[in-house]
Order: structure tokens, then C-alpha cells, then sequence
């Protein structure tokens, strides 16, 4: 039945209700629903985020899932939580939909949310439903945090340290994006297609280190945010950057460089973070034993004027912020 | 210039940023731009809603100018936040732009937004951007209180009461839509264009009242919430709708009843609420005298049963649930 035909308050009642059900109670929910406004007790200072996904700018429905674009829909605004150090709470989800969808892919798209929901113990606690051409979500989640971290405190000697591996999401994108590779490597695509957002690694990195960011736009532009923030300059090592196997392999096959999509790509969703080198090196280890994701030392803050250089073999130039800004994405991938 | 042609972040550091630095300071924001999310101190109860305001289906911009659009985008979530008897106090707007659009309106959307933040105190936290085919903007915001009011707290022999006068939204809507009306009544339309969400008044009036609603859907559909929520039956008394005189005289000299806009017509945003009749009049003076804003006795609980019916000229028949659906309404109203 399309979603025009059963009208919104039976669509909210009989499709998207039973799906919230199945997220596990919170004592701290006051009112989830059948009022004007969601009520909550926060304990903590709040951390708030909102992220918009919409369809042709965000995400290509002829290959993600509703499932899959429901998960999707939460990750970046988990991730911002996650580089603040913050643990999620509760989170309000506005959806787009246009009449003739079918509801069953909005049933879908809630049991994407629901999963990932309750992987990190998030509460969807209300939310809007408008009618819209394009398919879109705009989710706002609020999280607490005891030790805030911010952008603006790398200090100088700090070393640069990144969670995960970089560039398998972006080319896992481009994987998807183009057919001449006969190689759909599935690694690859899951991890652009549901990236884990670093929530138990940011709050154990939140404790000791200076400064945090989470990488959505690729390591060049992220690092020069981290840069401008705290007025610092920074160095990093390429041969040091963190780098999935798959990736090496499959793009050196298709005669494009690794690091290309480690530096430029967005959508990794690791975290970004600066310590001076020895509280970053045991912090690095209590992550790996903890959550089995490995921290890499990168680069280092070394001096106190804004700049930053990529050195490799030895030579160093500087390394623009080259991640994609969404109108110019969107004109060169989309309406091109 | 055109927002594909400066950029997502130079439109955000020079065109948005300028806007929100109109604001007023707020001693408990803790970091609202420059970092992975915004970081605020609540503290009392938090009170959420988000609310997307889209373009052809919630607001025409052949006849909203961009200011009163970015105003427009924040009442119906202020509204919610009055009916819970709240103050707001953080927002975050996610705006979708077609990247054709001029810088210059997206500067008049957030000169808009801050004309009514101000009124209200509200500052803007944070927020997204990103491109989009159509505009849109959705916005959260989270409000405090000490004392919710609930729609189900209405009792039996409570007095039904609304503030303000109803149906002069829907009918100034009407009047845009409808060019044969020589009549484009300045005040009705005023009343559709920028109505006020009632904050000061559902701040007194959480008090000492039993159950609130804002008007959003008309009296027909958000009265049946308080009824089913609360688990009662209600009457109104068709003749006590407040109405304003030239509602009624342009909607009289059109053939039209005016009592249709009141009872089905959406968007007042006004407060209905239940209370006991002595303490509901004594709370209805305090309104009045400290805002200027009458509070009209329109109806009472009278039975435990769930119900809804409206009594003219000494008979009752049931009053049925006929605010606009938005799927419906979009289908009707722009696709036909």
C-alpha cells in the first residue's frame, strides 16, 4: 500500500509505531509520543547534533536498502556525538516522504534506524512526517558528555592519532559508482554503506586526550578544521596513514593511488584526535584492547602557526582541504 | 550570487553565521559553532520536538516572502514547546537549498528565523546544510519546564477553554489561495503568514490547568487528541468558537461559513486546554491581564467516554476529526 493511500496518522500509528517498539524502554523518557513535544531528563551537559540525508545527494536508492538508509541516516550525527566524546541518548527523526512510496519500505527504513539504534543504546523519542518529492531524514541526536572534546585544543608536540582505516568507505562509493570494476568488494561497500560510528572508542579516547574530530569529509579537509580551531600546524606522515589491504590492492589494480581516497575521500566516519604522544600511545592501547579497533599515530602538531603538510619520501608540501562540499558534489556526481 | 557558486562553507561562515551572530548571548551555551556538535547546559526537565517545513507543501513562495518563510519555520516547534507549557530555549535548523537559489534569500530566511528567536529568547545552536531540488528546513527545538502539561490530564466537568480566536489562519490561507476575493484582508493573512506561538501564555497556564494541545491541525482534529489521550468526551458549544469580525464578515460575504475555518482549518496556533472552571477562569484573567490575549470557555469534559460532539441551536451531533492530513493535503491542494 503506498503511503499516500493510508494517510499519516495511520502510517505514524500502524508502520512506524511498532518499529520504535522495539527499542528498549528508558526510564529517563518522560513522554516519547501522543503529545505535543517529547519530554527527557538529561543528567549531563547535553551534546546536539542534527544531519540531513536526503536521496540523488546523500544516497543512491538504486543500490542502498531502505534498511541500509535508515542505518545510514544515523551515522553522521552519531559520529559528531562520538568526536565530542559523548554517549547518545535520544534522537528525533523527521522523514520526507513522497505519496507513492510504498509503506513497506518505510517500515524497512525504521528497522534500518531501530538497528542501529540499538546498537548504541539510542532512544528515538519523536519525530515529524511530511510529504516531500524527494525522499529525505533529517535526525537530530542529543547525547551527554561528562569531559567535552573539542576541535580547538591540539596543542603544540601533540602527536595526530586516527582510529580505524581511511579511504574504504569513499572507495567502496566508488566501487558502487562504477561498473568497469568487476570487483564489488564487499568490505569495501559496507563500509560505505554502514560505516560504524566510533561511540565506545571516542568515550574512552575523551578522557585524556586534547583535541577530537570525526572524519565525514576526508582526512585533508577534517585535520585543517582540527588546524584553524586551535591555531596549530600540522604534519602527517602518508606512508603512516592506515590503510585497508582491499583497498591497496583493488585500486593500485584499477591504477588509482590508495591515499587519493584516505585523504580526499569522506564518509569514514573514524576519529581524528590530538595527545601528546604518550598519554595518545596508552589511551591508543586501552581503545585496541577494549573495542579490537586499532589507533594509528599519523603525524604530529609541530608548530604554532596555521598550516598543514603532507611529507613523503622525505619532502614535505602542504596538504589542501580537498573533501567534497556538498553543492559541489552533488552538481559533479549527480546533475552531471 | 547563487549558493552553488560560493559554496557550503563560505555560506555558512558569510552568509548564515552573520545572521545567527544577531543573536543574543546565552551563558549556557557552551559551544554552539566550530565543533562536531553544539554543547548546552539544561537544567530542568528537556522538552523536544522537531518540525520540517517544506516548499509547495507547507508554504508557497510565490506569496511568502524569504523572511517570512525562515519565521514561518520556526512556529509550528515553538508552538509545541508553548502546548507542553515550556520555555524554549536551543534550536537547530537543517536547511536543504536548491543550489540555484541566491545567497541573498537564504541571508532573509535566517534574518527571519532570528526575528523570532529573539521574541522568544531562543538561540540557534547549530544546524546543517546541504543541497537539495526543493527548499526545506527542519528544525529542533529543545525547551525546558518545570511543570508538563500532558493531553491526557483532561478530567471529567473540566471546562473547555482556547486562547485567542480561531480560523483566521486557514481563512487567510484561503484568501491567498483564492484570487475572486476582491478582499485580501491584511489581518487574516497576517494571521496565516505569522501567527504567534502562544509561549507566555502556556508558560501561565501550565500553573494550574489539567491538559493542553497548540492548534495545529484545527479544533475538530487536536480536540479528538486531548479526548483520546485523555480517555473522556467532550462537548462544544458551536456559538461560544471565538471568531474575529472580519473572519466573519469577508467569509459571510463569500457564502462561506466561518465556523468551517475554526472547527477544520489548521495552523492557528493557538492553546486549548482543559481545566476545572473556577481555575481555568481565574488562570484566563492572569492571560489576559499579562498578555493581552483573551481565553474564551468553549466547551466541557462531560462524559468518561471517549467522544467528541459539538452543540448549535440546542442540538448536539458528533463533531468528526477533519483537519487536513498532509498527505491529503498535499494532493489536494498543489498536485490537483
Amino acid at each position: 500500500m503506498k503511503v499516500k493511500d493510508i494517510g499519516e496518522l495511520r502510517l505514524i500509528k500502524d508502520v512506524i509505531f511498532p518499529e520504535l517498539d522495539r527499542i528498549h524502554s528508558n526510564r529517563n523518557v518522560i513522554i516519547d509520543r501522543g503529545d505535543d513535544a517529547a519530554c527527557v531528563r538529561l543528567k549531563k551537559l547535553a551534546i546536539l547534533t542534527t544531519d540531513t540525508f536526503i536521496e540523488k545527494v546523500h544516497f543512491d536508492p538504486t543500490y542502498f536498502t531502505f534498511s541500509e538508509i535508515g542505518y545510514r541516516t544515523l551515522v553522521a550525527a552519531l559520529s559528531d556525538i562520538a568526536a565530542m566524546g559523548g554517549s547518545p541518548k535520544f534522537a528525533l527523526v523527521s522523514i520526507q516522504i513522497p505519496p507513492n512510496l510504498d509503506a513497506n519500505s518505510v517500515k524497512e527504513l525504521y528497522s534500518g534506524m531501530i538497528r542501529i539504534s540499538k546498537k548504541f543504546k539510542l532512544k528515538i523519542i519523536g519525530g515529524d512526517t511530511v510529504s516531500s518529492k524527494t525522499l529525505g531524514i533529517t535526525v537530530t541526536i542529543i547525547g551527554e558528555g561528562d569531559r567535552i572534546v573539542k576541535r580547538s585544543g591540539a596543542r603544540l608536540n601533540d602527536s595526530i592519532f586516527v582510529t580505524g582505516e581511511l579511504g574504504s568507505s569513499s572507495f567502496g562509493l566508488y566501487l558502487l559508482n562504477k561498473s568497469k570494476f568487476s570487483s564489488k568488494d564487499p568490505y569495501l561497500i559496507k563500509r560505505h554503506k554502514m560505516p560504524i560510528p566510533r561511540i565506545v572508542e571516542g568515550k574512552i579516547l575523551a578522557k585524556s586526550i586534547n583535541s577530537m574530530i570525526d572524519l565525514s569529509d576526508g582526512l585533508s579537509t577534517d585535520l585543517h578544521h582540527i588546524i584553524e580551531e586551535s591555531k596549530v600546524g600540522a604534519v602527517i606522515y602518508k606512508e603512516k596513514i592506515p590503510l585497508h589491504r582491499s583497498l591497496k590492492k583493488i585500486a593500485r589494480r584499477g591504477n588509482r593511488d590508495p591515499y587519493d581516497f584516505a585523504l580526499y575521500g569522506g564518509e569514514d566516519y573514524e576519529l581524528l584526535f590530538t595527545a601528546p604522544r604518550k598519554e595518545g600511545s596508552m589511551i591508543s592501547k586501552e581503545v585496541r584492547t577494549k573495542t579490537g579497533i586499532k589507533v594509528t599515530e599519523i603525524g604530529t602538531i609541530f608548530k604554532k602557526e596555521e598550516g598543514v603538510w603532507l611529507e613523503a619520501n622525505g619532502k614535505r608540501i602542504p596538504l589542501n582541504p580537498l573533501g567534497y562540499d556538498h553543492f559541489q558534489h552533488k552538481l559533479s556526481t549527480f546533475q552531471a
